[in-house]
């Protein structure tokens, strides 16, 4: 399915950027007329037909919206600290986005040895994830940002949120592993998770603290010993089975194929 | 923790390759005498004494051994067809030694895009994290081999054995996620778990159908459509949240931290 990103749209038009716009009708040859789908990221697929097909700037009509789609029964936010080598860290991005997340927030935390991310960067990622795994939504990146500021910046934690945060010291032992804690959940409602994951110096104790005064968790990720990148992405697994693969809403129907 | 790998085991000596033993003499600027640790790959922490500070081969007395050093509670087999871009397989095999896997096996479907394979590089790849994630098991990276030969060659299953194929079609519908068929799993055994995971042009419905006869379960691995390599990461993931993250005999004051 060839799927192009809108990364405007209004009116009831969508308008794709000079590269998508160079894929769609130099690459593909889609000339005026044609349907093609495209996502904004905001959920929903979009049939649309091509009204200007300009190379620079497409330009495409919405017949049909689809809201939620290829959407997940949670709501995740995964404020992670970014590793030395960025490669890393936009592979977590990638595999995150193909399992499903809503928010990314690379956080600053006292230990970290990288403090400069380019979000532009994460958010190109992010659309090619997916659009490859047929998603509507893109999720937001935010930051960079503090880990302080970041706990400065949540509201009061509600009964339907977790706030988990792996991490593990003398002073804070975690008794549980976030897989048990998600199993908790009420299936019923859709969850808010925020996950906070540390660079590869850990959280200050001056972090954690201040993250279980914000309503944290803190929870262990199992025996293994993970990277950083390692450790998010599992805590992305550990949501997706709790909360979307498990479900008894899931139509098995719809299960996947492995794909390209 | 520095940790070498030892190529050569024999009567109360390990030995060093090249590479490692320029690390250990020129870079870590060892002694003869000096204490160093090391893992061979079968199991064990080995604590030893070097006796000859060589940069081409050092040589270490055995001092001790500690057995089943980073050890994980099930034996995973994963039966993985190779990317076109051996980037992402090579990620897969990175990943699931830091979580845990016994035996990874790149296999070749009728679909398959990719026919060679370097083994060689993904035993590197393996060795290396394994010292990274602090475990004294590397894994064997077996083949390649063909998904026909593959399953000729297994054995009969046994109870203890759980065989999984991640595979959908009109005619062969997984009924069950592999996060539920792994959770009826008897927690008391170490489970033997192998999982065949297909090419981007998944598996040939002759390959599906001989997986079924040598008694493999088709499972669904969710609602989101997944690269291959992350498809079987995330089998992965099931299995080390089923049998390692949640089993009571688990000693959370061993919890890991994220690392570098």
């Amino acid at each position: 399915m060839e799927l192009f990103y809108a990364y405007k749209l209004a009116d009831g038009y969508v308008y794709l950027d000079s590269e998508e716009s160079t894929h769609c009708i130099r690459v593909l040859r889609h000339k005026a007329g044609d349907t093609i789908c495209a996502i904004d990221g905001s959920g929903a697929l979009l049939t649309c037909v091509i009204s200007d097909a300009s190379p620079r700037e497409t330009v495409a009509r919405i017949e049909s919206s689809s809201e939620g789609w290829g959407s997940h029964p949670y709501r995740l936010c995964m404020a992670v600290c970014p590793t030395k080598n960025i490669d890393r860290y936009e592979w977590f991005v990638e595999k995150a986005v193909e399992l499903g997340v809503d928010e990314i927030v690379p956080l600053i935390g006292d230990h970290s040895e990288r403090r400069v991310v380019r979000t532009d960067r994460l958010h190109r990622i992010a659309v090619s994830a997916a659009k490859q795994s047929l998603k509507g939504a893109v999720p937001e990146i935010c930051g960079p940002i503090s880990v302080a500021k970041f706990l400065e910046n949540l509201p009061e934690i509600t009964d339907s949120e977790l706030r988990l945060i792996a991490y593990c010291s003398e002073d804070v032992m975690p008794r549980e592993s976030v897989a048990d804690i998600l199993q908790k959940l009420d299936s019923g409602a859709t969850p808010r998770i925020t996950v906070l994951i540390g660079p590869e110096g850990d959280f200050s104790q001056e972090e954690v603290r201040a993250a279980l005064d914000a309503g944290f968790v803190a929870v262990h990720l199992g025996p293994s010993r993970l990277r950083t990148e390692t450790a998010a992405l599992t805590a992305v697994e550990a949501v997706y089975f709790s909360c979307a693969c498990i479900s008894p809403a899931y139509d098995s129907a719809n299960a996947p194929q492995p794909t390209d």
